[in-house]
């Protein structure tokens, strides 16, 4: 059983008022030790449209320019964050607000320009992420709530991907503690047809996962969700399950395992 | 002597990049416990002009719409607090960044409509400050860096005075040992005449207060700092200090003091 819930929500469950208020209740309801991450990359390009700042996207991935790194610092750890710490507050989750570069939180390194320049974006690397003050926090009752900033420690932020940081935050705190690594977002799981809410895939495990990429069955934005669960996994994380927000608290969605036979043995 | 120094930098200094700079090295080289606060109100009017909503101020103090406390909850909460943050871990200062919302770290009341309406503003009770987070954290070696924005416990932000919360979380670290309370910002003190660098009062106290207001001598943006620097004294902070960001490590500047022969019997 793992004792820390790694829960990362997506832009659309950010952006959607009912759908976020429904999930901070059901996370303030799960039992033990839990973290959350977020999204926010709508309300950033909204923000960035307001502001006549364009935002360009390649491989799904925003090209952060000095410009755009004040927004998404703007939006990520003003906004979002501290929107969705005041609901946690409300319910009775004592929730504390992160960026990297608070309390040393997650330390990045400014992603090379080649082969492709994404500006100010980070990369986690594995002892990035500070385990110490993961503990410290949940030993203390508080409940982190990371956004997707991060810093290089020579006083640049940096942009990173939430669901790397979720990951990221996940391996740093199955250093502590058996770990599992919850992706909510606006569908029930991994789809073979998103247009099919039967078509959900159960379990996907690297051989299955090898087989949907070659058909072409699981969908583009899917594919770096995926390769972070496999990450996780193979960096100690217990489990990783890719479920609609509106499920956190029944079981549900896609479960990602190393092994099929590894998931036997646990069901 | 106290141990715990809770510094407050103004909004010029934020807003300029080598004074904020020099500032962040002589804060970081300040020995003992140590809380920074912040202001940011013209990095706020900025970006609301750049977003197109009007900013309205009735007696120095920002009106906030729902507009205008998203701006300022992305300004304070996120771009400044985090710049400054990732400055301080740049020197090696282990800062974290809080509002009021994280971590339950100052809870206030949203503020009566009457006689004015200033919209999403709080004010601060005696015990809305959060003593014991603050003790956790400066024993673990953390740095708290808090701006201006609050909330209520209901999942409400609310937008505060910078120098205000400076008072209230001196007077929250007062309970736990002895604490000073400095004002940085762009002038060497509460000054005369601000046009002369020798006009310069080195100590105000209730019945020096009362002569200079009688007489027109104190600005008229000084008198809330005055103010909360009596408040503050009222309720326990050791002594406090109005100084140019400069002059941090250095004597200088003007003392508040409750009595005359109070600051005799500690010069």
């Amino acid at each position: 059983m793992p004792e820390i819930s790694v829960i990362k929500i997506g832009g659309n469950v950010v952006d959607n008022p009912e759908a976020l208020a429904r999930f901070i209740k059901d996370f303030t309801s799960l039992p033990g030790k839990k973290i959350l991450v977020h999204g926010g990359g709508k309300e950033a390009t909204r923000m960035s449209a307001k502001l006549d700042i364009p935002t360009t996207m390649i491989e799904g991935r925003r090209v952060t320019t000095r410009e755009t790194l004040d927004v998404v610092t703007m939006v990520y750890a003003g906004l979002v964050n501290k929107r969705i710490v005041s609901m946690l507050q409300a319910q009775g989750c004592n929730a504390i607000g992160l960026t990297g570069a608070d309390a040393n939180a997650i330390k990045a390194t400014r992603r090379k320009p080649q082969p492709i320049d994404f500006g100010y974006v980070g990369d986690i690397a594995p002892e990035g992420v500070n385990s110490e003050l993961i503990g410290s926090l949940l030993d203390a009752g508080i409940t982190p709530v990371y956004c997707a900033i991060t810093h290089d420690g020579h006083g640049t932020l940096l942009n990173c991907n939430a669901d790397t940081i979720a990951s990221s935050v996940a391996i740093g705190a199955s250093r502590i503690a058996p770990t599992e690594l919850i992706f909510c977002f606006e569908q029930p799981g991994v789809m073979e047809d998103i247009e099919r809410p039967d078509s959900l895939i159960p379990l996907i495990t690297p051989d299955i996962y090898a087989g949907l990429k070659s058909f072409g069955i699981v969908n583009k934005g899917m594919i770096p969700k995926i390769d972070n669960a496999f990450n996780a996994i193979a960096a100690g994380v217990e489990s990783v399950t890719i479920k609609h927000s509106d499920a956190l608290t029944v079981p549900a969605g896609t479960r990602i395992h190393s092994k099929l036979n590894t998931l036997n043995s646990t069901l």
